[in-house]
Order: C-alpha cells, then sequence, then structure tokens
C-alpha cells in the first residue's frame, strides 16, 4: 500500500519524519511507496544526511507549511501548497490509501473534511486518542476535531471508536462509555443525558456514564464526550503524569543520599511506567469519520512516534475501517 | 466564631467528622463552638469511643443522612430532617458562621443555594477545588456545582476565585485563567470565547486561555470552566495520579531485588509527593456565592481533612469572604 506522510509537519521535522519513514520503509512489508510531502530540497538533504535511499521512498514537492501559528481553515485556503494539503490530496487522488501527519492538527483536520470530505452518514469527524488502560488501550473520541458536538455526533464517535477497536486493537465487542460527572444514569447536562440516551438505544456495548478513574482501570475501549472536553481530559492526564514525574524527581534531589542511591537503583521501574503512558508507542489518533485515514502524531512527535502513526495508518487500511465504519453507521435508526 | 460540621457526612462518619472535631477545637483558637449535627445517640457514643469531650462541642440532633445515592434536591425536600438541611439551617438562622460538610457534594450545593440563597449580584455559585501548583494553589472554579453554566457564571467564578485566592490563600492580584483548547485567544468554543470577552473586559488579573500542563506549572491561582468540565477535569487528574502509583507499585513488584531495595531507600520521596497532592491538606472546597460560608469536603475525608476543612471555614469566615465577594461583584458592569 502507499501512504503519504507529512515531512514537514511536526515540532522536529524533518528529521524525526525522515527517521521515521525509514524505519517503516524496512519495518513494514506492506508498505510499496512512502510520499515525504514537502519541500523538495529540504528533504533531500535530511535523506542525504541521514543517508536514507530507498526506491520506497518518493518525495513530493510542497514549498509552504502550515504552523501551530496559522489558523487552519484559513491556512488551508491560503496555503494551498503546504506540505498538509498536498498530502491529503494524493488520498483524495486514490494515489495514496492512508495520510500521515505530526504538523497542526487544526490543519490535518481541516484539510481532511474540506478536501476528502466525510464518510457516507457521517455528520462529524473525531479524534480518536489513546490512554493506556490496565486492560488495553481506552481511546478518547473526541479528542478535539470538533468543539461545538451534537448529540447525535457522539453517538456516530461510540459507532466509529467501536470499529476502530475492534479492527485495529482487535477487541471483541468493545466497551464504549460516555464521560460524565458520575456513574449514575442521571448525572451530567442534558446534553450528556441526550447522548446516555441515544447511545443505550443503539445496538453498542454501552456501559453507561464513565469518570476520570474508568480511563484507566476499568474494561473500556472507548469513552465518547465533545472535543472540548476530549482535549481538556488528555491535556490535563498528560500534565498530571507530567508534574508527578517532575516532583518525585525534585523530592529525591531535596533527599539525602540514601534516598539519591535509591532512586537510582530503582529507576528501571519507572522508565517502564514512563514507558506505559508513552505516545511514541501508540501511533498517532486517527480522524474517524472522513473519507480516506487521517492518522494525527502527537506535535513533538520522535522517529519512533511518527513510525508507529505510518504503522498505524497501515493497520487502519488493511483492516479496512473505513467501509466497516460506513456499514455500521449505516445500521443506526434514521 | 460558630461553625456546624456535618457529622453523618462522608464515606467514614462519625469516626472521621469527630476526630476532625477534636483537632479543631483543640488547634483552632478562634472557634467557640462546633456543632456536631447528626444523630445525637451515634455522636455521643462516638465522642465517648474517642473521649472527646469539650464545653466548645455541641451536638445538634438530625435523625437522617443525604447519601450519595439520593438525588439532591428531592433529598432536601424529603429528608427535612436530614444532617445536611439541619446545619445549613444554624447557618440560615445566624447561630453558625459557616457550615462544613464532607457528605453528598450535590446535597450540600442543594442546602446552600436553597436555604441560603446566592450573595447579592450572584446568580449561580461555584465550587472552588485546589490543585497543588508550583507557585501555590490553583484553584479551579467550578467543580461541579453548575454543570449548565452561562458565560456570566464564569465570570462571576472568576471574581469569586480571584477574591478567595486574595483573601484566604493572601495571594495579591491574583492571576485567572480561562480553560480552553489552547492558548491562543481564539482556541475554544462560542461559550469559552464569550467568556474570553467578558473577563478581558473585567478588571481581573486575566492571563487568557490556559491548558492541562497550566494547572500546575504556570503562576495561576483561578482557573474558571463550567462545572461539568472541572468536575471532569478535576477527576482526571486525581486518576492520572493514582495510576501512576500504582504503576510505579506494580513494575516494582515485578522488578528483581536491586531495584526493590530501591524502591524502599527512596520511598521518602515519594512520600513527599504524594503529600504535595494529598487533598487533607487542602481542606476542603468552598462553595462561593452563596449567603454563608459552605466548605465542601472529599466525600473519603480522613480526620485530618475534615479539619482542614474547618480550618478553611474558620479563614473565610475571618477574612469576610462573602463581603468582599459582594463587593467585587457589585464593581462588575451591569
Amino acid at each position: 500500500m502507499k501512504i503519504a506522510l507529512d515531512a514537514m509537519g511536526g515540532d522536529h521535522a524533518p528529521d524525526v519524519t525522515v527517521g521515521g519513514a525509514a524505519k517503516a520503509i524496512s519495518d513494514l512489508s506492506g508498505l510499496e511507496k512512502l510520499y515525504l510531502v514537502g519541500d523538495e530540497a529540504t528533504i533531500k538533504a535530511e535523506l542525504d544526511k541521514q543517508r536514507v535511499s530507498s526506491l520506497k521512498i518518493e518525495i513530493v514537492h510542497a514549498p509552504t507549511v502550515v504552523t501551530m501559528e496559522d489558523a487552519p481553515t484559513a491556512a488551508l485556503r491560503g496555503k494551498k501548497d503546504s506540505s498538509i494539503t498536498r498530502a491529503t490530496e494524493l488520498v483524495k487522488r486514490g494515489e495514496a490509501a492512508a495520510l500521515v501527519s505530526a504538523g497542526s492538527t487544526g490543519a490535518a483536520v481541516a484539510a481532511s473534511t474540506v478536501l476528502l470530505r466525510n464518510l457516507s452518514g457521517v455528520d462529524r469527524a473525531g479524534i480518536a486518542s489513546p490512554i493506556p488502560n490496565e486492560y488495553g488501550t481506552c481511546n478518547i473520541v473526541d479528542a478535539g476535531a470538533n468543539p461545538e458536538a451534537k448529540p447525535e455526533h457522539l453517538l456516530h464517535y461510540g459507532v466509529m471508536g467501536a470499529v476502530y477497536a475492534r479492527r485495529v486493537f482487535g477487541v471483541e465487542n468493545p466497551v464504549v462509555g460516555l464521560m460524565s460527572t458520575g456513574e449514575e444514569d442521571h448525572k451530567g447536562t442534558d446534553f450528556t443525558r441526550e447522548v446516555f440516551a441515544l447511545l443505550k438505544a443503539s445496538n453498542l456495548n454501552f456501559r453507561g456514564n464513565v469518570e476520570g478513574h474508568d480511563l484507566f482501570e476499568s474494561r473500556l475501549d472507548v469513552v465518547v464526550c465533545d472535543g472540548f472536553v476530549g482535549n481538556v481530559i488528555l491535556k490535563s492526564c498528560e500534565a498530571t503524569a507530567k508534574a508527578m514525574f517532575k516532583w518525585v524527581k525534585q523530592e529525591v534531589m531535596a533527599s539525602g543520599p540514601l534516598v539519591q542511591i535509591g532512586a537510582k537503583l530503582s529507576k528501571p521501574a519507572f522508565l517502564k511506567v514512563k514507558e506505559r503512558g508513552n505516545y511514541e508507542t501508540y501511533g498517532g489518533s486517527p480522524l474517524l469519520g472522513v473519507n480516506g485515514i487521517c492518522i494525527i502524531g502527537h506535535g513533538s512527535s520522535s522517529s519512533l512516534a511518527v513510525f508507529n502513526a505510518i504503522r498505524v495508518a497501515c493497520e487502519a487500511v488493511r483492516h479496512e475501517l473505513n467501509p466497516h465504519i460506513e456499514e455500521e453507521i449505516r445500521k443506526l435508526p434514521r
């Protein structure tokens, strides 16, 4: 299969995108072609620097980049020759089966929804972001594509998230929860109670309202919420984990030699915990619901994270994620 | 001053409420009287068991309790003789200057807003919940009193939170942020953009939109958001911290003897981190905006947490929190 990589997207591009591309070419057997989309001279120089050369890699020139500072939709109109737009066009024309970007999330969402449009029956696309859960992976949908959601959008997130969990994570009968302020059915807002009724009436394996602790310690594959709440949850969880590690370090530094020796000895256990929560190994977040596979990586992605995002893109294509989403959306009562 | 304690509220009442009361009587010099409100025989037995006896303690009989299972407003109508209702009535009649409860948050909010009513000019009360921040304490307002908020309510939360930070935490010119999906002014939803404009036009020290990491690492005293978002953030942060500690423990257990010895040696540093994040030392969350001081404790409060909630109640009364809130609300443009 053929994948388009926004080679200029992300805080550390094109260093990490070329690095991730090289690993993808060598490790992912199903990958026939990887388009590196971006400024040709810059990408060529980086390929030379990292001594990467493969017939499977093809540069597609795009002179501009949409940055985090650009307003996404305006940039889409203004920078028609940007790497994210050109990469998305490859998918639109059927020359690539999927698109991967660690650049501006807003730009990837805008390019995908405008150029690829939504899958049949889907009103709004939603980003599925993974949380490391004791039973596997809990995907939060929507993690920020659509901050002004309607109840029906969240029903679609539940359906699409469940298909994603089943097809890409191999989970049978995925469990879907609704983020709320308490476990009881009546908890939440008028909005969440409307979503609750829709999810309950669907054929999803809906376990009801869930709270923060369920993300980590309950058997839960998909949690639906509007894009504002999803984005805020993810960033708050990430910030808490980061603060905890920082504080442990601070308290160790402020302690006596015995504690410091102890911290050195026990460091391997910490690194394993860091690894469990490491988004690099999760491989990016799919924008579910657009007509084409779009995988969005963390802005500060490393080579490993870019590689894993390409890997997830391949999985989504191989397991025919989108046809299955359309099939399940069709089954919903109209 | 006189304080009313819901002696039957919380998962571990009356054990911890009597324990907290005993410490409050001995440590808080300004406390003239502590009303223990709840079933008289049960409280008496617990006082005897813990050998607590003081002329400053007075039992106010209330035969029923509102539990977490009760729907708050219905319980308020149905259980007119509950400990939370009776405790709130003491404040309403002026016999107590403040009320402290670690019972059902919904019941405390319902009792306070119905019986005490709001301060003059305040539309909706909001709970201020503390987050341990590197510069001090960041208070999230609203942490769940009012899930269906209007933009004006968040402006009031900002004003009330700033007064709370100034009067009770002694912060000069408190910094107020608005929880959103990015730092740029245009980020968020139509709702948050409306709140942004109100906060910007106010005389608050408004630093703009903030994200998860700001809660811990930016100079920030108050973060406003609607009660749904605030509740979800707090629970997600708490759950992340809990998961991290659990995973470290798991990884240590699964490691070799050197790592385990190291973990034992470095444990004091961990305990300090746990202490930094410990709600017990923060002393409960005030319901800002009601005509009377109401401090809400964590449902799983310990004696120390109950003591600190009583301490915060005393501080709020001593520093005339409510008159100052009314004064600042009056200054807002109408």
